[in-house]
């Protein structure tokens, strides 16, 4: 299918997300600039925490382009982290090293009514920055992708207070209070198309709306918080006049994704690794599909990865189709294996 | 659908499994012995380790039957754990207070060749004589459920070594070399049906196989280690003379449900709490379901529990159909809210 292309834009990723079979695909990989280069780590060490290298232009953007260096990939996305939003709404925001991010977690409607939107806007400044020097520094033909976390998702790090594997207290907190919660999902709802939206005007062409985890909530509540905040999103930054490609990626529960891309009207849906090729062939009759090789194949290499990547390949090949994991690349993956892969993609 | 259903036989539970659509559906809960009851907790301090609680019949016979007395469920099921089987085999397995269990991790394919299936014969002998007490202590109407996990789900704590959220240390391996990670399947296979045909041997009349991790796995790796090893697990407990029925239980991606019930030929599905109720119905005209209100619903409680209660049992009236949660009992569960959601289900 083919949704308005641009047939003179030189940039092979916006063309597979505006519904063109693009061959070979356009690749890139979700955490392509990341702790498995050695660049990136020597790089890391000039920054304090991890959120001052999110807060520095110079260096995240110095990562951001790493991985186009070595790799050549169609797409670059912006160096930053979903939690940005939460640090920007004043909630204090911590990653400490070899353990995930801490925060000082959510417990009332009094403290969702002291998240402070007009404070974000000098942080969104500093990504937005960012965003302006990557799009000088990048070659032309290299898409470049702006993003951030959905609503559900940085909710659950906002109320847990850190990453877990159920998403337990958020979940919780929905069930006991779910007006309280929706107030929670609407100023991220806002705020989020606010800092899309500034991504944008500096320069990015495409967007990703990361819920990762989007995978534990049963249909209903499904539908009230990933599905319509993500709309919502969607409406907001429309109001802004934001008019790029929007990647939808919620991950987890593939039973989902036909009711995700109807309702949010997302250009394209990024498939984790367990949807299956059936599913994402009969997604790309309907839209662009990204995704889905497993990022521990990737670490394992060798000749099962070529046979995996020749058939996601194959068998989406006449479909609007981009190349990526399922999942972030994972710090024990040997490069060499990426630069195989990405080969194997364009042969 | 009917399928050779006993109708004299007095166990409701027994009934649906045989295919029967029984009002009000039989109702039991996973991890309905734990620590949400005060009067698990005050057993649980006679023993020392959790594990040996699972090993003192007296004590474990005991927690199985307190929530029976508590709520009158149409079903009890055996106290013991998972990790039963590789400690069994001569792994250590420890669990500290607070965490989750902590094992040896396997690492190399001399430490499958030294599993000790020899060995395992005295622990699955204790784990039985709990199920003879229970058998001879168990109100005649109620079902008395055996279980173990699956082999992938109890091959990723024995080579991670712990619980995780992607169980990448299996997932790798099994990559790396799919020779070593079989033959590990295989012994877990052989042993898992020695330890389940001696659950039946004394006094067992339905099983369950939990395949907890389940979810994270690409399409083919679902066929070859979820699908697969239970196919392979049915075919060793027809083997062993079993007859009873086998509710296959593998929680996430709700994709496969149907490629898994057709290959293993299990009597009932367990689904999880991301299964929608048209897929729930969808398989009940195939099989006997069992489900899936969420556990942090039961939590929560109130309206919204009441609401989803009576959503399940009216979708499900016609259909062979088993209540239950979609994973197992939270111990912040208030007892109070489990007797209100017995009471729905019967009214």
């Amino acid at each position: 299918m083919k949704r308005s292309p641009n047939l003179t834009h030189p940039r092979r990723m916006l063309q597979a997300l505006g519904g063109e079979a693009i061959s070979p695909p356009p690749i890139w990989l979700m955490r392509q600039a990341g702790r498995y280069l050695p660049e990136y780590r020597a790089t890391r060490t000039q920054a304090g925490g991890f959120l001052d290298l999110c807060y520095r232009p110079d260096l995240a953007a110095e990562v951001t382009l790493q991985p186009i260096r070595r790799y050549g990939f169609d797409a670059a996305i912006l160096f930053a982290d979903i939690l940005i939003v939460p640090d920007a709404l004043g909630r204090r925001v911590r990653f400490l090293e070899g353990e995930g991010p801490q925060l000082e977690p959510l417990r009332t409607r009094d403290d969702i009514a002291r998240l402070d939107r007009k404070a974000s806007a000098a942080k969104y400044a500093i990504i937005a920055e960012t965003v302006q020097r990557l799009r000088q520094d990048l070659p032309s033909e290299t898409t470049l992708i702006g993003f951030c976390g959905a609503p559900w998702t940085v909710a659950t790090y906002m109320i847990g207070g850190a990453g877990s594997s159920d998403q337990a207290a958020a979940r919780t907190f929905a069930y006991r209070d779910p007006e309280g919660f929706q107030q929670l999902i609407d100023v991220l709802v806002e705020t989020s198309a606010d800092y899309l939206a500034g991504q944008v005007a500096a320069g990015a062409d495409a967007l990703q709306i990361f819920d990762s985890w989007a995978g534990n909530l049963p249909e209903d509540e499904y539908r009230r918080w990933i599905i319509a905040p993500t709309k919502a999103l969607m409406a907001a930054l429309q109001a802004r006049g934001v008019k790029c490609p929007v990647i939808g990626f919620p991950r987890g529960n593939p039973l989902h994704l036909d009711e995700y891309l109807a309702a949010t009207g997302v250009a394209a849906i990024g498939c984790d690794t367990t949807v299956t090729l059936a599913t994402m062939k009969s997604l790309a009759a309907k839209t662009t599909v990204q995704g889905n090789l497993d990022p521990l194949l990737l670490v394992a290499g060798g000749g099962r990865m070529d046979a995996r990547i020749d058939e996601l390949v194959g068998a989406l090949r006449e479909r609007p189709f981009v190349f990526n994991l399922g999942h972030g690349i994972v710090p024990e993956t040997p490069p060499e294996h990426v630069a195989r892969l990405v080969d194997r993609v364009r042969r």
